[in-house]
């Protein structure tokens, strides 16, 4: 009788040689060494073993939800962001569960747990709020732009210091010698903290004087950038100490050209100006100024991707995804 | 023992002389008539009845979820409404499952069946695809601006009749008499259809010959109010058969502005212009245009209070709220 039972999956790892966690393993998608999945492979061909795929999926998606956790959708890139990933999650049968955190640390917490308590698969966070100190151990969690102190979580972002030379590049290219950096910094470290970095690495390495607002984002954006470029403005002719700005995000370089406008300083004759996101106006689907693009598309997917396959072990800690530049009126390849 | 026996929602019921539907109802706070509640209140107070909070837990939220189901988060509209909807939600300790349906109607559909499977405890629906003979039945469902065949099922929209209303007097008032209207309609009835039945009333009211662009949303919208404009514009003089456009959307009214002022038409010294739906834009948080505005916050609230309260018999059929107007520019009030 005991040939005519059903094989288990511990009969495979006793015909394989392996540990039952390998042929799990194997069974489950994740990656293991190619010797191991052959003989996992054999040892089930042998047996007629039939994977119980109710169990695997109970393993694999337990509540067919994924949670994001998103400041607000009241700006373009969150809500653009947070509609990717539902249409990704869609694609792999996962329902979304969102949270608009607003930055309520508390808020965050509790959607965090739920993954603890096996009531979400996965959770895709864009925080800036102190709880890095918090977040529970070992729940599948993809963190998008910021740092957390525990480096075993895996984040996704764009690759920001390239897009902070490229557009130093691009506004160099387009003729300009002055450059000068506009942006604002959460107390939260993130990825989109080297966007400066690589403006001060490209001024470096053209031989411009970096010419820097780059303050705490506590301080209200459009009042400390009309003060910034009202001190550059020189009030006998009318000139300004730059001839190009890169500004931090499109948030920051619209707020840039509606001072530089007010004081009669046209964009792009004047002065030139790159954004960095990729925001697009509603209702022509033009960008609002020109811009380092964040791959929104691509982003979506791979957060996706990864709180999905979390199980695996060798997920990167960091995952960098390109930018491009695109004209969008602020600068003189219009 | 009978007389120490912890007392029932029966017992509370007999001592009432109340049915068990009325008891039930005052403790899950379901309307009833003030002198039943009184009864039921001081039966509660004789017997010293404790609600059994776990119970009623489970009858008012089965699964602590609301369902939304939204078309796309690529319009500041649809994106703040369903930001406030998860606002509310959270007020109310509920979960936000988020559907961007795209208008797939499959999709809309298989979010739907989540309510009769117990898998959510109330939907919230946008939805402009053609599924009205295939909601199931008696699935606790709100519904934002559309008919559905189905008068049973609860709508909520703005004051759109009024709003077009106040459209056409604003424009009046501020001195235009040839008011054109520009929009789109779906081949769904919704409450947005009001919008111009209220500048027909208008119109007739103060005399105003009604100068019409309304065709189906399948066609190009800035292609064809592209043509509906130039049509109206005297090739020799430049001047405009009309001085007002009340433009049934916020969209609708920048498209607008885009072709008068590719044509030298000055905006608002030329003609003047309302949109509506009270879009801002995102860097500066002013409004696109003239416009009038939908009460995102209360529409959100009102939605989320009516599908939690859906066990109630006596909901209105249909809720509508006021809007109101905010000058954004193009008109002569800025």
């Amino acid at each position: 009788m005991a040939e005519k039972s059903v094989p288990t999956m511990k009969d495979v790892a006793r015909e394989a040689g392996v540990s039952l966690g390998t042929v799990s393993n194997v069974i489950n998608g994740v990656t293991v060494r190619a010797s191991s999945r052959k003989k996992v492979e054999e040892a089930i061909e042998r047996l007629h073993y039939e994977v119980n795929s109710y169990a695997r999926g109970l393993k694999i998606s337990k509540t067919g939800t994924i949670t994001l956790i998103i400041p607000t959708l009241d700006h373009p890139f969150f809500a653009e962001l947070a509609y990717e990933i539902e249409q990704q999650a869609y694609q792999h049968s996962r329902k979304l569960f969102l949270c608009c955190s607003n930055g309520i640390a508390e808020k965050e917490l509790e959607y965090l747990s739920l993954a603890s308590q096996n009531k979400t698969d996965g959770i895709i966070a864009l925080t800036y709020s102190d709880i890095s100190s918090k977040v529970p151990a070992h729940i599948p969690l993809v963190v998008f732009d910021r740092y957390f102190d525990d480096h075993s979580i895996p984040r996704i972002a764009s690759d920001n210091y390239s897009g902070g030379i490229m557009a130093v590049n691009k506004l160099y290219e387009l003729g300009c010698r002055k450059i000068a950096f506009v942006g604002f910094h959460s107390s939260f470290p993130g990825e989109a903290e080297k966007r400066f970095e690589g403006y001060q690495a490209a001024c470096r390495q053209l031989g411009i004087t970096p010419m820097v607002l780059h303050e705490s984002d506590t301080v209200p954006a459009p009042e400390a950038i009309r003060k910034f470029i009202e001190k550059k403005i020189d009030p006998e002719t009318g000139s300004t100490q730059f001839d190009g700005i890169f500004a931090n995000t499109d948030y920051d370089a619209c707020n840039c050209r509606d001072v530089l406008e007010s004081h009669g300083i046209r964009v792009p004759e004047d002065v030139q100006l790159i954004g960095f996101d990729g925001t697009k106006k509603f209702y022509s689907g033009e960008y609002y100024v020109s811009t380092i693009c964040q791959p929104l598309k691509e982003l979506a997917k791979k957060c996706v991707d990864m709180v999905i396959n979390e199980s695996e072990e060798d997920l990167p800690s960091l995952t960098l995804l390109p930018v491009h530049y695109a004209c969008g009126g602020t600068t003189k390849d219009s």
